[in-house]
């Protein structure tokens, strides 16, 4: 019997879609999944297609031809040491597990570490898209040994997104390297959400647009530098009507999000690598509080707004002052995500390639936008800028835009519109153009009350002041 | 020999002056250090007091009375769990460790549960108020079981800071909970220091305020509703001058400000939890940007900030703007702390008692205030209180300063002085008062491209949308 290429266990509809388009680019594929049901689906909707169904991990591990390729597909967390620890028994040296699930970047640099102690080779990848992008073409970050990349990338690059003929597939770095990537891009993509939200939500209540007018905005700024998959999404959302009710969708859906755990891990990584990250960060507590909806109800009732403030200029003034601040905040949304990436390259030994990662992100996931153009250039014209906002088209962006993105701002505030996202993108910007900050007087503080020392401006050292 | 009542082990700064608190009340001590000068030190330090020193773990566990009452004052992490190990050859069952450093609240519950099980009772306490502090009366906050903690509560609130002749040191829970509520403690903290940051930095830049002035006005403010610690400590620091250059110290320091991890751990627990604490979070992060300082040079040569826009309305009113700015915004932070520990109560099992918790923070510790008694009165009047903004008190003070808050934040904003902490605790006064947030958009957004399905305003269950 001839070997298969490449084996997925975990047959979820990830795991299913990935398992086809893997195949529709004509690679053999087994499959496994701990419960045969899911097995047996796939196969009858595979008829006629090189992919075989096995009913056990020792037959999967033997259908695959060595050094075998297994792409796991499980749930993050236990589910993934449990599925490796089922496989390694039969396992030979050199075969290479790859771990497509949206795993925790420090699980990822402890398994491979343990699995290359015993002579294994692992890749933990990101995969973005959902289940469409899954079935026909995700963004793909793939981390860990670059010779087992070498041997999977005919594989990753023929699945993946394409745009302008290039694969959104790239070797990102070792062990780790591909999940961090992956969770920053999920961190920027709720930093990105909550931007439009407040975009949105400013222009119903500052202006009082209807759906329809909403769906114009949106479809209008998709045409521009704002050109992107979750502007595209949203102009659409907009013409959605509710059968039942009539109602336009929005209007019907409650405002609590979910999350999932990406968003969080990004601010978390921040702060522990004590890189800034605000907007996304603010992201991550708008959906907690958007969460509390119950109390907010009640506090609605007892908490009162501002004293009325109405915005009485130009409808189409206000609209692209509104457009401007969701640029510029998402360009500092940006920056901040990938000075975090730096960071973590850093702190974790990863020699990340940052053009290349925005032009893997352009395709297949959910930030894929026109904008990430501009990031590449930015890399192309300096790869190491210190942060994104120094790029020449950037701070021309930001610079001309700045008057828009502080109006705007300050009528959100008047008028009891919160907006911390874009707040925590102009102090971001802000501060970071600042070459003075006040925490000259936090560093008196605590040299005051703990004697914690500070540094002078005028000269080298370490000092304590007699303050009493 | 007689036995003595307490045993400290670990003689830096806070452990040594613990050490003399305690014989100062009347406890006779023991003490043991690693290093035996430290020991020969203190003894000297300590001659004619009821303190002996010990050069063995085995002579230091012997000299104390059963049930032994062993205070660890180590560095937080592994040395914590070293000396535990080190000293349990010699422990009998039913004696009590006493971590006083600022662990992280995680390993206080492992602590306290390993222990637990093998007989042994420990006792996890935040100590609150530096060197100063520990030798003269700190804020004390310990965990742990409290059938052990009344064996130690003579001795912990003799030592402890008193207000109004009430000690500043009350049982707050079990395993974990004094050490995560001293992590809130400072979590608090770092806000409070990041809003009187700002609150100069509008100030010094937009009014050009001097020293001297910057003096009078938190001398000013220090008389009122802003009375505490920091605003003393504050106005105190813009007295001090520079002997070599004569220029004030505040203008000596540099901007880059130091953090321990605190601040990090409290950010990082509300994410975990799903609890908002932008305020605190921001704090945080700030120290993060003004630590980038050489980054920060230059890029103010590179962005521009805002056009010129000067302030030309009235002086007085505009200090007295930026210090109702400062109290709402604070009322803000505090509220984010507060309704963090209840989610952490819940989590955790943490019978917490938040206007006990209040009134131990009013002595000792960095963040002691006046206000702090309006904490406690809001919850002796709902002690379920969802949140402290809606107490009648804190409700009339965010509601009547608002308009000032509103106006100082857009001053900031249009000048491109940076507010982050202040634009945040407003987002999030905003937020929660608000029964509608733009999440209903960003839930439609996640069931678009990852049919992660959302909840109806008007009906119960969970739904899916065919988007396209």
């Amino acid at each position: 019997m001839n070997k298969q290429q490449i084996g997925v266990i975990g047959l979820a509809v990830m795991g299913k879609n990935l398992a086809l388009n893997i195949e529709s680019k004509g690679f053999s594929v087994s499959v496994f999944n701990r419960s045969r049901e899911k097995t047996d689906e796939l196969l009858k909707e595979a008829q006629g297609k090189n992919l075989i169904g096995t009913y056990s991990i020792e037959d999967f591990v033997d259908s695959l031809e060595v050094p075998r390729k297994i792409l796991i597909m499980v749930k993050a967390g236990k589910p993934v040491d449990d599925t490796i620890e089922q496989l390694k028994p039969y396992l030979s040296k050199g075969d290479i597990l790859i771990d497509g699930g949206n795993s925790f970047f420090v699980d990822t640099i402890r398994r491979n570490r343990d699995l290359e102690r015993e002579g294994y080779r692992f890749i933990g990848t990101g995969v973005s898209g959902g289940e469409e992008g899954a079935l026909h073409g995700p963004s793909i970050m793939p981390g860990g040994q670059e010779d087992a990349y070498k041997l999977v990338e005919p594989m990753l690059t023929a699945i993946s997104a394409k745009v302008d003929g290039e694969p959104c597939c790239t070797y990102i770095g070792t062990d780790g390297a591909g999940h961090y990537v992956k969770m920053v891009h999920n961190g920027i993509e709720y930093g990105d959400m909550q931007l439009i939200s407040e975009a949105y939500f400013l222009l119903k209540n500052i202006l009082g647009l209807s759906e329809k007018e909403l769906h114009e905005v949106f479809s209008e700024w998709n045409k521009g530098e704002l050109d992107s998959f979750l502007i595209d999404i949203t102009q659409d959302i907009f013409t959605k009507y509710d059968e039942e009710t009539g109602k336009p969708m929005v209007d019907v859906i409650i405002d609590t999000a979910g999350q999932k755990g990406t968003g969080k891990w990004t601010s978390q990584s921040a702060l522990d690598l004590g890189v800034s990250i605000p907007t996304i960060t603010e992201a991550v507590f708008a959906r907690c509080i958007s969460a509390i909806k119950s109390e907010r109800v009640a506090a609605s009732k007892i908490l009162r707004g501002p004293s009325n403030f109405s915005y009485d200029k130009d409808k189409k003034e206000f609209i692209e002052a509104v457009r401007k601040a969701l640029y510029a905040s998402k360009i500092c949304s940006y920056a901040q995500g990938f000075a975090l990436m730096k960071a973590a390259a850093d702190e974790y030994c990863w020699n990340l390639n940052y053009g290349e990662i925005a032009m893997i992100f352009r395709g297949g996931c959910i930030i894929r936008a026109q904008f990430l153009h501009r990031i590449k250039e930015a890399y192309d014209n300096n790869k190491d800028i210190a942060n994104l906002m120094l790029d020449p088209y950037f701070k021309n962006i930001l610079e001309s835009y700045q008057d828009a993105f502080r109006e705007v701002i300050c009528i959100g505030v008047k008028c009891g519109i919160p907006t911390p996202a874009f707040s925590s993108a102009l102090a971001y910007f802000d501060s970071y153009r600042s070459e003075f900050l006040p925490a000259n007087l936090l560093q008196a503080q605590r040299d005051y009350f703990g004697a914690h020392t500070f540094e002078r401006i005028d000269k080298e050292g370490i000092f304590h002041y007699k303050w009493f």
